[in-house]
C-alpha cells in the first residue's frame, strides 16, 4: 500500500496506514471523552478527533501505533484535519514496522557511514583519530539512528548523522579556504560535538529526554565519554591535544547562557560554534520554507527567535 | 633600503624609513614637552618617545608623516620601543609613498578586482546584475583600498575588498553544499553588504568615521547607493527583488542590537550574516594568535568580547 | 440610521448597521463549522458567534464587509458579546463606506493639512523646507488618512497625521522654552519621522504590514524618500544639513533594539525620539483608561510592557 | 576684581581668585610630593599642578579654600592648565564667599521660589496643595541652593530648583495640550519629585552623598516626608490622594533597575517620568555642546550611555 | 463531618463539604451557560463544571462561598474532577467557617507568637527592640493570617509568619556560625521584612493586591510603618540605627529589578536576602514535589523561571 | 623575627622579612628603570618602588622571592607605601618558607580534615560515601592548601577547604530545620562542588589558572573525576545516583550564565547553589569590611558586582 498523506487531497476520502504520533485524552463539553490524535507517515501529518472514546478505544490508540486510517480530507484555517470515520490497529502479520513512517534523513545510515568513516582517515593526530574511531564504533548503533533534536532541527531518523555529516562539509570547505585552521582538530570537534545525544534523547520516536538528558546533559555527557575512552585506549585525559578535544565539544554552543561551561578559545573551537548554527539554521529556514507559498511569510520558527521568513516569488532571471 | 621593522632585533640598533602612525604630545613631569609616537611600516609597529621636543618638532613629527628614524630598540614587559637617537622628515625627492608603509592585503587590488569581476557573471538575475556591477564600478577607486573596519577586522589596505572575496569563497562553497540557496542573490548581499563602508571611513591611513559614517552608518549608506543605482538604470525600487536585495544588506548585522534595522528574514540574508561573522571572526583571532607563542593565550580581542584564545602546543602527528 | 454600539445596553436587543473587522471560520465540538466574528463602528466593537455556518453564509460574511446585524447585548465575564439572529449584507445601493464605520481622528483630514501646513512655514532652512513640502505633498493622500500604528498607538483613520500633529504642539513648546534648540529641524524631522508608514502599513482598514514594510521597514523607506526627494529637488544629498535631517528620522526610536540604526547623536534627535515615546504613550493610556472605571486597573497595556493603568476616584477639590 | 578664568587666554599670563575645587597629593617620579589641583569660578574651571610641595602648603591648599593664583595659561592636548607661579590663600578681610565661585542657576533663589510659589495655587486639590506647601516650605533653605545631582545633569548651586522649574514649565504645556492630563496631580509630583535629594547630597560644594542618601535614597527619603507631612497636617496618609501622590514619586524613574520601587502606573506619572528623562537629557547634552566647536564631536556622556553629541555647522537659511 | 477532599479516590462517589475557591460564568458551545468552578479544602483542591446554570444558580455559588458538594470523581489527563450531581449552599445553622476550608500553617498562630515574641527578647538594640515590638503588637491580627504571597511561595493561612519563623531559624544558626554577624540587626530585619504585606494583600482568602499594594508595594508600606513607630516611640528617624533597619527592608529584594529601591550595602542586608530567597525556594519547590512520584519531573515552578524539579526515585542506603 | 606589616606604623622606620607578591619593571620619565613592587607577610601586603634598578636588581627581586626590607613607611592617598632604604635577598640558610609569609585559613589543614572525614559518616548512602572519600583521599595533598578563588573569596592558603567547611555547617543546619532535605545528597555535593579548583587552579602562591583550568573549568574537572572514580570503584556511572550527585556539582553555579552546563533541578541542587553564593558574599564582604573605619564604606568588590558595604559605627545596646 503505497499511497501516503501528502498525496491525500481536501475534500475527498483517504484510507492510509499511518503511525499514531500523539494520543491525548480529554472530556468534551456534553461530559464524553475523546481522543486528540495525530498520525504521521513518511510524508506529512495531520490530526484528527476520535469522539465518544469508550476505554477500549483509549486504552489501544495511543502513541507509538500503527493504525488503518480512514476517514475525510478537510481543512480548517488552513490546518488539514480528518474527519474520522475508521480507526483500527494494524495486525502484527502485516509486518509493518515503525521505522516505515517516521521521516528520514536524505541519506541512509550505511551510506552516511561510509561517507563519515573514509573522511575520518583525515584526522592526522593519532590520539584525536582514536578517540574518535572509538566513540563512533561505540555509539553507532544509535548515532546513525538518532534525530538532532526533539524539535528544533533535524528532528527526523538519522538527522543527527545527517546534521554531523553537512557540518563534516562545512569544515572541509572552510578549512581549504583558511590554511591556518587545523582541519584535523576541527573534524574531530564536528564528528563528536553532538554524539551525547544518542544519551540525551530516547531515540527517532516519539523523542524525549531521558534522565541523564535532563540532569547532566548531551554537552558533559559527551565529555565523560571522552574521559572514558581514554582510558580504555590508554591515553592521558591530561594530554594537552585531549583537552584541546574536550575544549571543542565544551565550547560548541557559543555562549554559557546557551549551556556551553566555557567560551570557544581555540579558533577551530570559534569555527565549531558557526558552523553548527549556520547548519541548524539553514535546516529550520527550509522546513519552515517548504510548507510556505511564494509571496508568504512561514510560520514562526521557534530555534530562531520566533521570527518568520518570506517565500520570494519566483525572481526573473 | 629593504630592512624592516620585523627584522630588527631587541637590544640592537635600528636605522629605518618608517611611518609616524600616531603622534600626541604631553608635558613631563619636568614641564618639558614630549612627543609619544608609534611608528609602522608593512611588517610591524613600535613605539618611541621623543623627549624635550621643541616647537618645531612638534609640528613636522605629526601623524601621517614619513620619517627617517634611528634609535636602540629595548624591552619593557613584553613591548616593544625604540630609544630614538634621531628622527628626520623623508625628502620628497625620495619619492616616498604612504601607501609603502602600510599593511596590504593578501592580494593585490587588480587581482582582487578580477577575481570578483569574473564571479559577478553568476548573478543570473538581470536586476541584481546590473545593479551590482553599477555599484562596484562607481565605488571601485575605495573599494579595493579601504580596510573592513577602523581597528577590529580586516583593518589593512585592501582589507575591504579582502574581506569580501572570502565571503564570497565562503557563499559559494555553502551553495553548492545546500541547492536550495539562491546563490545570485546571496552572492549580490555579500558584493555589496559593506560597500557603504567606503563612505563611512575615511580611507586606509588613519582611518576615522566620517561625518556620514557617524550620523548615517554604511547599513543604510548602501541601501541609499542601492536606490541611487535604480534610478540610474531604470529599475523600479519597489520591485520585489530590488526589496530582497536591500534586505540582504540591511539585515547583515543579525540583531537589531548590532545596528542592523531588520533581522534576516530571508534564508540568503541568515547565511549572510553568518558567513560575515565567520571571516571576521577568523581574521581577529588569526591576527591575534599570530603574536602568540605555543602554550600562551593571546591577548583579549575586542570584537570577540574580550576573550583570549590559545595557541596550542605543535599537536603530535 | 443613526444608533451606535456604544448605544446598546446589556440584555436589550440590537439592531444596527455595522462593519465586519475580522471573520475566521472555526469548527465546533459537534463537528459544525461556525464563524467567530467581530464588528465595530466608530463607536465600539463587539464579538459574536454565528453557529452552523453554511458554505455560503462563510463566502459572504468575511472581513471588511458592511452588515446589517440584529441580536441581544449580552456580558460574559465582562466582555460585550452579540447573540446574533439576524446577519446581512448591507446592499450596495445603500451607499454606506467602509470609512463610516471606522474610528477617525478627532480632526478631519482637511483641519490636519491646514494646521501642518501653516506650521512648515516655521522652517526657515530652505532645504529642509523644500525635502518636507515636497514629501507631505507627494504622500499626501495617504498621510491623512493611514493609521500610525497597526494595533498599539494611534490605531484609526488619520491617526498618523493627528500623532505627527500632537508631536507638532510638543516640539513647539520644548523649542519655546530651551533656546538652544534649533526648531527648524526639530520640525522637520517631527513632520519627516513617521511618514515612511505610509509605505511600511496597507491603510487604516484591516490594517497589514506590506512587503515592504516586513523586508524594509518604515525607517528605512523615509529615508529612502528623502534622498530621491533631494535628486528630484536638485540638492545633494551628502550635504551636512540634509544629513542632519535623515539622522533625525534614523534615529527616532533611541535605541537600536527598537530598529533605529543609529542612536540620537543630535540634540534635537534626542528631543524627537521622547516626544514621540511622550505622545505615543499618552495615547495608549488614555484609550486604555477610557474603558476603565473609576477605582479598577485598565487592561494590559501592549506597548507599555503590559501594564496596567490605574483610573483615580474623583478626587476632592 | 571682575576677571575671570573664562576670559583668559592661551599663552598669557593669568592673575585671578580662584576655588579650590579639588585638591589631592601625590608623589612625583623624584620621590618630591606635588598638588594635583583644580581650580573653579563661576565662569569655568582649570588644572594645575604645585611641584615640590611642603608640608604647609600640603595643609593649607585644600579642597574649598579660595585662593589668589597667578601663572600662565596652556593647552596640552586639548585641555587647559595653569603653570602656577604663585598660590596664596585669600585673606579673610577680603569678604569672599565660595558661592561667588560657585556655577549658578540662570535664575537666582528668590527668582525660582517665586515663580514656583505662584504656581502652586493651581494645585486644586486641598490635600496636595498643603502636603506641597508644607514641604517646599519646610526645606525651602536647601532646595534653592542644592545640585539636582552630584555630577550628571543640573550639578550648580540652585540646580534642583531650576531643573524642577523646567519641569514645570514641561508639565504646564503638556497639560493643556492633553486635557485629559490631571494638572494638579502632575504638578505636585514635579514640585516633589526630587526633594528627597536636599537630605541625599550634602550641598552644592563638594557634593556627596550622605549617609541617608546611601542607604535609604532620596525616593524614599521624599515619601517618608510626605507620610510625616500628612501627620503634622492631619491627613490620613492611607487616603487615595495621597496614594496617588505618593505613587507619582515613587515611580518617577520609570523603570525598576532605575530605583523606583513601582513602575508608572498613572497617567501623570508616566508623563512626569518622560518630563524627568526630557529636561535632564536637554541638560546633559547642552552642557557638552557649550565646550563643542561646530563641526565637531562632544566629549562622552556619561549619563548618555557614553553617547557624543554633534555640534552641527552653521546651517543655511 | 471529618471527610476530606485528599481522602476522595478516583472513579468513586464524593459527599463532602468545602469552600468555592473561584467560580467563574461561561458559555458552552450550546449557547448555554455553565459556571468553571474549583473547590477546595484543606486538604486539597479540585475543580468541575456545573452545566446549564440557572440565574438563580450564578448567583449564589460564588467564589468563597460554603456547599455542599455530591457527585463522582474522575481524572482527565491527570487531574482530579468532580463530575457534580448535587450542589447546595451550606446553611448559616451549620456553624462553618471559611478558614476551616483554607490550608493552614504547620503551626497555629498562638505557637508562632510565642516563638516569635520570645525571639524578640534578643534584638539587644533598644531601638530596633522597640521599633519591632510596636510593629508586630500593630499587625498581630493580620501577621498571623496574611499569607506570604498571592500563589508562589508560603501562599496559605499564616504562611506570612511561618515564613518569617523559618527564615528567623536560618538567621539564627547563620549568626551562631558567623561571629562578624550582628544578630539583633538580622533579626530585627527578618521580622519586618514582609510586615508590609499585611498593608499589600487583602488577607488569607482569595488573596488580591490592595490599591496601596499596588501604588506603593509592600517594601515602601512597611517602611513608612517604621517612620511612624519612630514617632510614636520618640526615636528620631534620622538615628543611624534606624537608617540601618530601614535600609535591611529596603534592600531585602537583592536586586533593584526586583523592586527594592537600594541594593544590600550592609553584611546583614546581603544575609537577610539570602535567606529570604533560600526559604521561599524551599517552599516552592517542596511544594511542587508533593505532588510529584518518584521519577517524575515536578510541574513547572513560576517563582522559579519555570524549572521543573526531579524527585527522585528511593535512593539506596 | 615576629615583627610583622600590620605592626609598623605611618612616618615610622620599617625592618621586615617579607615576601615579594609581585614585581614589575618599569621605566621612569629619566630613562632609568625602576622595579614597581608589593610585598606580603601573613598580616597585610605593602607596595614600594625600587628606583634606578640595575640588571642584577632586575634578576633577583622577582615574585616569590623571601627579602629583607628596609625603608620608611609613607602614606599617599590613604594607601600605604613604603620608601625603600634597603632591599636583600634571604639567604637559604635562614630556612624561611614561602608558607610562612602567605594569609593561612583560620584552622590548619589537619583541623579542618579532622572535622571533614568525620562529617562524612553521615554520608548513608553507600555510593556517594564511597565516592566522596575515594575523590577526598585522592586530591587530600592539595585540597587543604588551595585557595577557592584566585582573588575573590576565600583567597588563601587553605582557604578551599576552609569554605567546603563552613557550607558544610550551614548544609547541616538547614538540613535539621527542613526535614525534607536529603542530607547525605547534599552534603556529598558540599563536599565535592570545588574539589576540580585543585586541578583549575595552581596552587595558594602566586595563583594562576591552569590550562585545564582554562579550557575545561573546574565544574567538568571534578564531573570527569566523579566518573573516573565510579570505574576504579565498580560502580555505574549510569545509576541515578550518580547522576544526582554529578548534577549537583554541574549545577552550583545557579545559573548557565555562571557557567554551570545546566540549572538545579534538585531541591538539595538549589540549596547548595544558595549556601555557595552565602558563604562567598560573608567572606566578600568580611574582608573588605576588616580594612573599613566605622562609619566608612568599603572599597568596591569585585565579586558583587562592585557594591561598597557601610561598616556602621557601634550601635547602642
Amino acid at each position: 500500500m503505497s499511497a501516503q498523506l501528502a498525496d491525500s487531497k481536501n475534500g475527498e476520502a483517504l484510507n492510509l496506514v499511518v503511525l499514531i504520533k500523539h494520543a491525548e485524552v480529554r472530556v468534551a463539553k456534553n461530559g464524553k471523552k475523546f481522543i486528540s490524535l495525530s498520525f504521521q507517515d513518511q510524508s506529512d501529518t495531520i490530526s484528527g478527533m476520535f469522539w465518544d472514546a469508550q476505554d477500549a478505544d483509549i486504552q489501544q490508540f495511543t502513541t507509538g501505533k500503527i493504525v488503518h486510517l480512514s476517514g475525510q480530507r478537510e481543512t480548517y484555517n488552513g490546518q488539514a484535519q480528518v474527519k474520522i470515520s475508521g480507526l483500527k490497529l494494524a495486525d502484527p502479520s502485516e509486518g509493518l514496522q515503525v521505522s516505515q513512517f517516521v521521516k528520514q534523513a536524505p541519506l541512509t545510515a550505511e551510506q552516511m557511514a561510509t561517507i563519515i568513516n573514509q573522511e575520518v582517515f583525515n584526522i592526522d593526530n593519532a590520539k584525536w583519530n582514536r578517540i574518535v574511531r572509538f566513540l563512533l564504533q561505540k555509539h553507532q548503533a544509535t548515532f546513525y539512528q538518532h534525530p538532532a533534536a526533539k524539535s528544533n532541527h533535524h528532528d527526523f531518523t538519522g538527522g543527527l548523522a545527517f546534521h554531523t555529516l553537512s557540518m563534516m562539509r562545512l569544515a572541509k570547505a572552510i578549512s581549504q579556504q583558511y590554511q591556518q585552521v587545523n582541519y584535523a582538530l576541527l573534524l574531530s570537534g564536528v564528528l563528536l560535538h553532538d554524539l551525547g545525544k544518542t544519551i540525551e534523547l530516547s531515540g527517532p520516536v516519539g523523542t524525549e529526554y531521558t534522565l541523564a538528558g535532563n540532569l547532566i546533559g548531551h554537552i558533559v555527557l559527551i565529555d565523560e565519554e571522552i574521559v572514558e575512552a581514554c582510558q580504555s585506549l590508554g591515553i592521558d585525559p591530561a594530554d594537552e591535544d585531549v583537552m584541546l578535544l574536550r575544549h571543542m565539544i565544551l565550547a560548541h554552543h557559543g555562549l554559557l547562557e546557551y549551556g556551553s561551561p566555557e567560551r570557544p578559545k581555540l579558533l577551530e573551537a570559534e569555527i565549531l560554534h558557526h558552523i553548527d548554527e549556520l547548519d541548524a539554521s539553514i535546516n529550520m529556514i527550509t522546513k519552515a520554507l517548504q510548507k510556505t507559498a511564494p509571496g508568504d511569510f512561514s510560520e514562526k520558527i521557534f530555534g530562531l527567535d520566533n521570527r518568520c521568513f518570506y517565500q520570494p516569488n519566483r525572481t526573473e532571471k
